[in-house]
């Protein structure tokens, strides 16, 4: 695909649509624009635009699709996969001054946002309705766009589900500018086929959510947490299947081991409760009684007992809560902030299969000589494995990491768990997103894409080429 | 499209292919096959077989595929839009035999079943083992790939969510005969754009389910009922925005009307526990404890209460709880029963615009002096509301039904609902799915089907041509 080199012409035209100060050109554009947080795939866009209106994006993507100049869309770059870098250059759209809470609707449970709000904002915001949107990734600064976009799950899968289970609907500017509205206000729908679940998860690459309907719950009125620890990180895993099998259903389960909690302590300069052991299981149970919480969580901790565990801590207080929790949103930077570069894999597996996928990934790190460190939703499968660069040299590292990625994704197959959970495909999964899915597959993902872009100008180089 | 017309040779191949006891030509069809349960579009297949495997499946499809013959995948036919209707005739794959419930799998909380398992088997099977499939259409004998193919959503979608939430993964037969696995026992996936939810809701139009994947939870341990009348349908409506409102979560809150329930009474020859008053709303609630639950409905009996109910009536008991939902599980068979054809207007709307809806539909009653009769999910905004036929002649009918379509399906428009809520669009409200939406989306629509079909042989003719 060949796309059109920007020029002064089209300078001129991006200036006219949205005025000048905010179109970025050359030296005028911030290094942080040209890549995500993982960092690893670099490329400064040859012009960065701010947007604040649907119109604008609207007219700005007709612009860029007439002229087949790329356009990437942007939220806050908190990705791990390359997804809004832009590889092929071109028109950098930043998303995140779209910023506003346009309506809560109390009557329909629903929060109509700009694309650029941030996760942190709206759970504040509903929160002190006493309403609830569950989706909670531990970056809370990513805008919910970036959440749609990459359908992200977080902590609260296990009970609530991920963010597709609370888009329900989506105003969106398709590749060409025109603007589509789907879904709305309602709860169910069955109106041809779902364009709404295939926005969601599409990394953008298949059209631009310039706004979103989201629904929200009533607000569980009690949490409680348990950190419960173990003498090994197997162990700790191993007994989660018997917690999801005992029918309680805890709100989220991470799991996480001694060094992670270490870094996350130094990283944060705060004390976690509690490091002793070598691993932890970290629980959560919400309700409207203490006491449904209370026969939730009994049974729960019992069955730690009886699986190993060397104790359980019960945090009632929302100050305890958020210490323990806090620290785990801390890990992925705590972890960052240790190496001098890393890259991670997302993998998601059958809950039962968890204990085995974590311990093949730290026979790796003594096999490769390298380190690996992982935490991650033991509640729903989904793994966060950093594989750590530290001192070697480029040459090694490239070497070493992709024959330790072969190695775990090869695994994630055959234990039947797809390519990413949660953070999506970009430009760094695409190969093993290809392994994983026959021929027929991959064609029909081709033909969506050209089918929603037949230039192939929005996100190029993404998911699937 | 022009597609090929069966003939001995096609015969010959699937018999080869099936044996003689699972193919059927000419008069060895049973009529029941021409028609769905609304049977307003009738046409026979020219070929109706049984199908047992994926192999089959497959074998047929391609075969299909590279003669250019429709296929008509079809199950219990409990549809009500003319989906499992062979419009074009040729093969029609009745999938009902391809029926076993796989494996229940008490570590991941799934249940893998065969397309043909009935909606009435899953839910005995796995609350007998404790677990719960929330989805619970009206339609206990629907097949769970039909319920999968609309996406069907069901009276405790308030609380619980549709089908499309309770879909983990599938196996899918393409049109050309491929076989594919999306998805599987996994919680969390951001691994390409999702053909799972593609094929959720898509009505047999771009691939056929030949297996699934379900999620369950935890069975609740109780549920309660309580039935609230009111003097006028119109308030009782007006109370559910009230009860979303106050957060707490109703399992279900459906609406009905006496002489409907009158209808229930006649068609199942058993009494139900009151019908002196013009209007009631049913609702459960459901929980692991007695308090919890109590806490919920009595601040919802007392918002009813407040809103102008006559009184409620709880039903603590199974059997009475089973009496009532009973009752509301007829009401279709009875309205039906009452007269001599009807259609259904299966839209959706904001939970807080179907009092609006509601009023609208019956003040058309008077404008056109035509029965309807309306029943549906208050909690959930999606009404299923019919019109009877009785005594008008076929060139009265057609004319008043499609008058009164379209002005309902206009309001609905403006009432920023969808047009169909979870029974999907098939042949009968394909019309109306084209005026609800722009070129654009529908041109999207069109190409998703040819990404799948390029040949159009699956199902043609639904949904989207």
């Amino acid at each position: 695909m060949k796309y059109k080199k920007i020029d002064e012409k089209d300078i001129q035209f991006l200036i006219s649509a949205l005025g000048e100060d905010r179109v970025f050109v050359g030296g005028n554009i911030n290094e942080d624009f040209s890549h995500d947080e993982l960092a690893s795939v670099k490329r400064m866009p040859d012009a960065l635009i701010e947007v604040k209106t649907t119109d604008e994006v609207s007219k700005v993507m007709k612009y860029a699709f007439d002229n087949n100049i790329p356009v990437t869309p942007r939220g806050q770059g908190t990705g791990l996969v390359g997804g809004a870098v832009s590889l092929h250059g071109g028109i950098m759209m930043n998303m995140s001054k779209m910023n506003k809470i346009l309506e809560l609707d109390e009557e329909n449970l629903t929060l109509t946002v700009e694309p650029g709000v941030l996760l942190m904002e709206i759970s504040k915001y509903v929160e002190s309705h006493d309403l609830f949107y569950p989706p909670d990734p531990g970056e809370k600064s990513a805008t919910i766009a970036g959440n749609i976009n990459t359908n992200a799950g977080g902590m609260r899968a296990v009970k609530y589900g991920v963010t597709r289970d609370y888009v329900r609907g989506l105003e969106v500017v398709l590749p060409n500018g025109e603007v589509l509205e789907i879904g709305g206000k309602i709860v169910k729908n069955s109106s041809g086929y779902s364009l709404k679940d295939l926005i969601v998860g599409s990394e953008g690459t298949l059209g631009i959510v310039t706004k979103a309907i989201l629904r929200l719950i009533p607000l569980p009125k009690k949490t409680i947490s348990l950190l419960v620890p173990f003498n090994s990180l197997e162990e700790a895993i191993e007994t989660v299947p018997k917690v999801i099998k005992s029918k309680s259903t805890p709100t989220a389960v991470e799991y996480m081991v001694r060094d992670t909690i270490l870094s996350a302590e130094e990283f944060l300069g705060k004390p976690f409760p509690d490091k002793s052991s070598d691993a932890y299981l970290l629980l959560s149970f919400d309700g409207n009684s203490k006491e449904d919480i209370e026969k939730a969580y009994e049974s729960v901790a019992e069955i730690c007992l009886e699986s190993g565990a060397l104790d359980v801590y019960i945090s009632e207080t929302q100050e305890r809560h958020e210490a323990i929790w806090s620290a785990r949103g801390a890990f992925l930077e705590a972890i960052k902030a240790s190496t001098t570069e890393m890259d991670e894999c997302d993998v998601v597996v059958p809950r039962n299969k968890i204990a085995e996928f974590v311990k093949y990934s730290n026979e790796l790190q003594k096999e490769f000589d390298i380190r690996i460190k992982s935490f991650g939703h033991a509640g729903d499968g989904n793994l966060h494995i950093y594989v750590l660069r530290d001192e070697l040299s480029q040459e090694a590292w490239e070497k070493k990491l992709g024959d330790v990625f072969d190695r775990m994704y090869g695994r994630a197959r055959e234990l039947n768990g797809q390519v990413s959970g949660e953070h999506g495909i970009g430009i760094a999964k695409m190969e093993y997103l290809k392994q994983s899915f026959s021929d027929e597959h991959l064609n029909i993902l081709r033909g969506i894409k050209t089918t929603f872009d037949p230039k192939g100008v929005l996100n190029p180089g993404k998911v699937i080429v």
